[in-house]
C-alpha cells in the first residue's frame, strides 16, 4: 500500500479550489470609494482597504479540525490559543500591527467547562499578539456541526510610516530567513488524524523519543510571531512575509509571480514531522505541501540587511531566527535537500 | 401537548449563556493604546475601536441553521445573501458605514454549483450595502460539519462628523419607529424546522393562502437597511439603533438599561408568522423572542425629529417606515397588544 496523501485523508484541495472559482466568479460589484477603497485583491493573506485616513488589513480563518483532536485529548486552551495565532499571523504576514479580533465559535452543545478553557486560551494568544478582542458569536447549532468549530477575524493597521508589505519588492539576492515553529500549528490536522487511525495510534501514547502524549505535542498551539514582526517591519531591507500555515511552503508562492524560492539552508526537521511522515509513508512533496516542517514564518530580506534583520529577530524573542534559503530568478519553491520542488500556490 | 419552545427544539438559551459567561471569565487581557483603543464593552451590536485617526466598528455572525433549509430547497442565493446582510445590519445598529466583508464557509464536501450561488447571493448582499469583500476562507471538513456553514464578519466605519450610535441617548418620550423586514431573516429556524418535522409539513408546500411554497417564503433573504441608516445616521434626533435579530425584540433591552419600550403600535403581524405561530402553538413571548413579527429594525428617535426621520427613511427607499411604539421610564419591553412583557436582553 502506497502512503497517505492529503486528498485520500478527505481533503479534495482540487474541488475547493473549483468551487472557490465559480464562488468568485459571482463577486462582480465593486463599492463606491465612499465605503473605503481596497488595495489588495482577493487571496493575500489579508486583504487591506483604506477607510478615511488609515489602511486596514482584515483576515479570517478557522481552525479546522485541530478541534478533534483537542476534544480526544480534553484539552481547549491550545485551539483557543491558535484562533489568535492563525489570524494575526495572517496579519503580520502583511506587516500590519494586529488590532482586534473577533470569534466564532460553533457547538453542537455548549459546554461551560470546554468554553473556560477556550477562553483562556484566547487570552494568551491576545496577550502575545498585543490584540483586543472585540467581541464574537456564540452558535449552537447541533444539527449543523459535529464538533466545536473554531473561527476568527482579525483586524489590524499600518502605524503612522508603515506600509503594507506584500513581496512585490522580493528580488533575486534576496535572502531567505525563517521563524521555527512549534510543532504543526494548526494545519494538516485531517491527514494526521487519518494517520492516526489506519495505524491505530493512540494519542495518548508517547512516540517513540517523545517524553510526553503524541496528542499534546500535536496540539502545541501556533507560535504568535507579531511581535518579531512588528521589530522589523519598518527595516527597509524586509521585502516580503510569509506564514507557513496550509499548503506549508507552497505559501511562498503567494508572495511574487515570477522568483524562485529555494530553500538550501532548511533546519533538521523536527522528530515529531518525521515520526508523522514515517508512520504515514508520506512523500516528500505530501510532506512539505501539508505541514510546516519546523518553520512557521519566512521573511525575505534584501541581502545586505540579513545580519541586522536576524539581530533585531533574535532581540524581539525569536532565537532561532536563521538563513534557511534565498531568492534567484525563474519561478517555483524547492528544497533541494528533500528533493522537493513546487510550481504553483495551488 | 403544549406548543414548542426554543430549548425544545435543540437551542438551549440557558446553557449558551453559561457557557458565554465562561469563556468571557478568562478573557482578562487589555492591550496596550498603541494597538488601539476599544470604545465599546463586549456585547453591542458591533465592537468599536480606535485606530489611530478612525474609529472601526466590527462585528461577526453566522446564517446558522437557515442553510438547511437552503439545502433541503436547494436554494442558496439568499442565504449568501443573509451572510452580508446579518453582520452588515449589526454595523447600520451602532451607526456604521458598511466598508468591508470576509466569509467564512465550512462544508462537508465542496460543491461548484452552491458555491456559484452563494457567490451571487453574497454579491447581491454586497451591493444592497455598498460593500468590499475583502477575503474570506473556505474549509472542507467532513468531520466537522454536517452542512453548509456560513458565517463572517463586517468591518464598517464613521464617515467625518458622525459618532457611533449606541443608545445612551435614549429618553422617555422619544419615539420608536419600524422597518419592515421581509419574512424571518435569519433567525429562528432551528424553531422553524421543529415546527415543520413535528407537523409533517412540506416546505415544497404553499401554506394556506400562500402563493408560493413555504420554503422558498421562509428562505426570503434578510433586508438591508444600510441604505436607510446612511439616510438619517447624522440626524441629531437619533438616540438609538436596533437590529431585530436572534431574541427578537428582546434586541430593544441591549440599547439602555433604564427605559421601557412600549410597542403600542405593531403593525399587523404578516401571515407567514401567524401561521408559523398556530402550527407550532407557540405562546406570545416565545413569538416575540424567537421571530422578528414583521419589523427588522428599530429606531429610537426625539419626538420632534419623528416626522423628518420617517420622511427620510421613505425617500431613502423604506416606504413601510412607521411608528410602532414609544419609551417611557422604567425598564423592559411591551407589546400591549400581545401581552408580551421582557425584563432582560437574555
Amino acid at each position: 500500500v502506497g502512503g497517505l496523501n492529503y486528498r485520500q485523508s478527505g481533503v479534495d484541495t482540487v474541488a475547493v479550489a473549483d468551487a472557490l472559482r465559480s464562488l468568485l466568479a459571482g463577486l462582480t460589484y465593486r463599492a463606491p470609494a465612499s465605503s473605503g477603497r481596497p488595495l489588495t485583491q482577493i487571496g493575500h493573506y489579508a486583504g487591506i482597504i483604506r477607510i478615511g485616513r488609515e489602511s486596514l488589513a482584515i483576515t479570517t480563518d478557522t481552525v479546522g479540525t485541530k478541534v478533534l483532536l483537542a476534544e480526544q485529548m480534553g484539552r481547549w486552551e491550545e485551539v483557543g490559543e491558535d484562533l489568535v495565532a492563525i489570524n494575526v499571523n495572517d496579519l503580520s504576514a502583511v506587516g500590519a500591527r494586529p488590532a482586534a479580533l473577533v470569534d466564532v465559535i460553533s457547538v453542537p452543545r455548549a459546554d461551560a467547562t470546554i468554553f473556560g478553557a477556550i477562553g483562556r486560551g484566547i487570552n494568551r494568544g491576545l496577550r502575545a499578539a498585543r490584540c483586543s478582542l472585540l467581541g464574537g458569536e456564540t452558535a449552537m447549532v447541533p444539527d449543523l456541526v459535529r464538533g466545536t468549530d473554531l473561527g476568527g477575524t482579525a483586524v489590524g493597521f499600518f502605524p503612522q510610516g508603515r506600509r503594507p508589505i506584500l513581496g512585490r519588492g522580493i528580488r533575486p539576492g534576496d535572502v531567505l530567513i525563517g521563524l521555527p515553529s512549534r510543532g504543526l500549528h494548526s494545519n494538516g490536522f485531517t491527514l494526521v488524524r487519518k494517520i492516526l487511525e489506519t495505524q491505530q495510534l493512540d494519542p495518548r501514547d508517547a512516540r517513540p523519543g517523545g517524553t510526553v502524549q503524541v496528542g499534546e505535542e500535536l496540539l502545541a498551539p501556533t507560535r504568535i510571531y507579531a511581535a518579531a514582526i512588528e521589530a522589523i517591519a519598518q527595516n527597509p531591507s524586509l521585502h516580503g512575509l510569509a506564514h507557513i500555515s496550509g499548503g506549508g511552503i507552497r505559501n511562498l508562492l503567494r508572495l511574487h509571480p515570477s522568483r524562485c524560492f529555494v530553500l538550501d539552508a532548511w533546519p533538521p526537521v523536527p522528530p515529531l514531522f518525521q515520526w508523522l511522515a514515517e508512520r504515514g509513508e508520506l512523500s516528500a512533496e505530501e510532506q512539505y505541501q501539508t505541514f510546516n516542517m519546523g518553520i512557521g514564518f519566512v521573511l525575505a530580506v534584501a541581502a545586505r540587511g540579513e545580519d541586522s534583520v536576524i539581530a533585531a529577530l533574535r532581540r524581539a524573542g525569536e532565537p532561532g531566527a536563521r538563513r534557511i534559503g534565498r531568492v534567484t530568478a525563474g519561478r517555483g519553491v524547492r528544497v533541494p535537500d528533500a528533493r522537493v520542488e513546487f510550481a504553483s500556490y495551488r
